[in-house]
């Protein structure tokens, strides 16, 4: 009756969703309050007030046909701010018309790979992994095929040249990166933007840079992002606003083509029409208008380098080793033991819930989430104090 | 670079579209009170009160996570006020948890689609039909098998049956019909439901049944719309408001799988797990609330119906041919000459946009969405006059 492919997926659980529902069973045992869920990436910080006066906004609004179908690719005056808020950014011009407005981040990335893949065409993308990457690819007819990077998660420039093939379509990169926090440098974009130059030339392929960057207004102690449309010939960014102004359930995110793409108008059209065929057809009305509305708003990311810093110091004091995250609201720790599965039901049983790092493409490690209320996470350590008894 | 098929698929070039661009075209030449656009089914008429005072309520709301992760089935209080109100329209329980919330019908048949196909197993759908179902079926990895319909668009129950083999998995069946108007009837539906049944045997297959009902609160004269849950053995309702509450811009709908589906949470466990990775995630948090709160709004289908008289009627005054729709807003005329792109060019010539008929699989017929204003529909008949005078 079934999809033999999905239900062979839905064998293989997933980890965030498994310990999402873990958390649900202890906190109806114990009380919500007593269990510290370090699973899930759901801000728990509020939207910013631009936000909320946004809303208000749209709901005095009485013009007709605000809820109506408007083109496939976005309101034109949604994608003009954000072109405008890019050029910033950028320092260069991204035309209009090289904008898609698009459900959320996840919607963008299945549309860019259908819009480029053939089938079993290889996209690489970098352990450890947001572990949906794989089945995106996958959506799109293509392979993932997988580069471990280094000890502090920084991209292996010679492993990531070693990868590719003559089958390489495109390059998938995150940063600030969920699940490790790491930025990756512009020195080595830059190393990975001439690594591709020579390997087009050398196989007679197109390479395609794709940057997944829902978490680029979320960093810390970080002067500027690298701007991957300056470093890479050939780049798209596919970004979400649900972390930056923390309405993930709104699912309101962009898909931007480098104006440098050769015929770029072309990735345009089979962006559209994917948007349109997958079955999203637009992004969302209301939420395109409040993006437009708080286009200059963003969480203030102060509130969650408390966080960071009260987490991550108290682990490592505990002798935990983790990398300290320079962006996004994850800490990617090694585990004490070298099978993380025994560290993530050992921390259970003190109402600790994290995620093994297999979930991410990396045994040995866990993800802790701290996008929880520092209330939370304060009474979580008198916890994290007696599991770490047992190792250390 | 790109996608091979995505490519070709954008040569064929959708009709729908390119009437919608001739018709901005002709509005910026000749002034948009001038242009009769009956191209594209945007709904012209207002959501109900009760959305407008939902979306007040919800900019109200200060309560904290609204904008958050849901369940990626969507809400339980919304899955179960629809489960409240299929259980009136259906006459039978329809557990919430056979419900999963989605951006609207184009997203649900999607995700309905790659939950059930194996690569090149079939689903049949019935000429004329709305052009984006073979994507769908396509996106899904499956082939769609087109079955013509007789000449009053009802289904034809023995072509139906020959076209069923050992690799059909679906049938896909849209009542109210776009493009024709149709309504299929009670017992249409129970001869196919008997024809499945047989085949199923003979063949040692599963058929899933397919409704797509966005248009189920359009309709005319037709005391009650067939049930398929009641009818079919095993079927799935894929359905949208943006018809029924005026908001396609909004991207929401429902999944409703039939409680008869043996192991039907397994169907639901892939139908969720799509939604999530195909980069739905969930649908829109606001659209949901808005849906809830207006749960039992629905627009006027009256205001419909005197604008498919007004037409209708003097249409087949002047002497065309046309079924007259018992639901949605279209009328599938039959193109007075055989080839309808000649009519279409004709109709331009007179600031009249109608659709040719191939783009919805059958040629020598044009559609005509009569969704647009009264006014403008009464402003149209001199030109539709000036028309038939050069057939008639």
């Amino acid at each position: 009756m079934f999809s033999d492919k999905v239900m062979d997926n839905l064998k293989r659980a997933s980890w965030i969703r498994a310990m999402f529902e873990q958390g649900n069973k202890l906190k109806q045992e114990f009380g919500a309050e007593n269990v510290y869920d370090y699973s899930i990436g759901n801000p728990e910080v509020e939207p910013p007030i631009e936000v909320v006066e946004a809303i208000n906004e749209i709901a005095a609004d009485d013009s007709p046909g605000i809820h109506r179908y408007m083109p496939n690719a976005g309101y034109p005056f949604v994608k003009k701010a954000i072109a405008g808020k890019l050029a910033v950014q950028y320092g260069m011009e991204v035309p209009d018309e090289n904008i898609c407005m698009v459900c959320g981040a996840a919607a963008g990335l299945n549309v860019v790979f259908k819009s480029i893949l053939n089938p079993d065409e290889e996209v690489i993308i970098f352990a450890p992994y947001f572990a949906e990457y794989k089945f995106y690819v996958g959506n799109g007819g293509g392979m993932p095929v997988v580069v471990e990077t280094k000890d502090d998660f920084q991209i292996d420039v010679e492993a990531f040249k070693s990868a590719i093939t003559y089958k390489t379509k495109a390059v998938l990169i995150n940063s600030p990166n969920n699940p490790t926090g790491v930025v990756y440098s512009e020195e080595t974009l830059k190393d990975m933007a001439k690594v591709i130059k020579e390997k087009e030339k050398e196989l007679g392929i197109n390479i395609l840079l794709i940057s997944d960057e829902p978490y680029n207004e979320i960093t810390y102690d970080v002067e500027k992002l690298p701007v991957v449309f300056q470093i890479f010939e050939k780049a798209v960014v596919v970004n979400s606003y649900s972390k930056s102004l923390a309405l993930p359930g709104e699912r309101i995110g962009y898909i931007a083509v480098s104006p440098k793409i050769e015929s770029c108008d072309k990735l345009m059209a089979a962006i559209i029409f994917n948007n349109r065929t997958l079955g999203f057809v637009n992004a969302p009305a209301i939420s395109q208008r409040i993006v437009e509305k708080a286009i200059n708003a963003s969480v203030n990311s102060d509130i969650y380098k408390e966080r960071r810093d009260v987490l991550y110091n108290h682990l490592i004091s505990l002798g935990f080793k983790c990398q300290k995250p320079d962006g996004a609201f994850y800490l990617f720790v090694k585990s004490p033991v070298e099978d993380e599965l025994e560290f993530v039901a050992k921390a259970q049983k003190y109402n600790v819930l994290v995620v093994p790092g297999r979930g991410f493409g990396r045994a040995g490690y866990f993800r802790m989430s701290f996008c929880i209320s520092l209330d939370t996470i304060k009474r979580s350590l008198p916890a994290l104090d007696k599991i770490a008894s047992e190792y250390f």
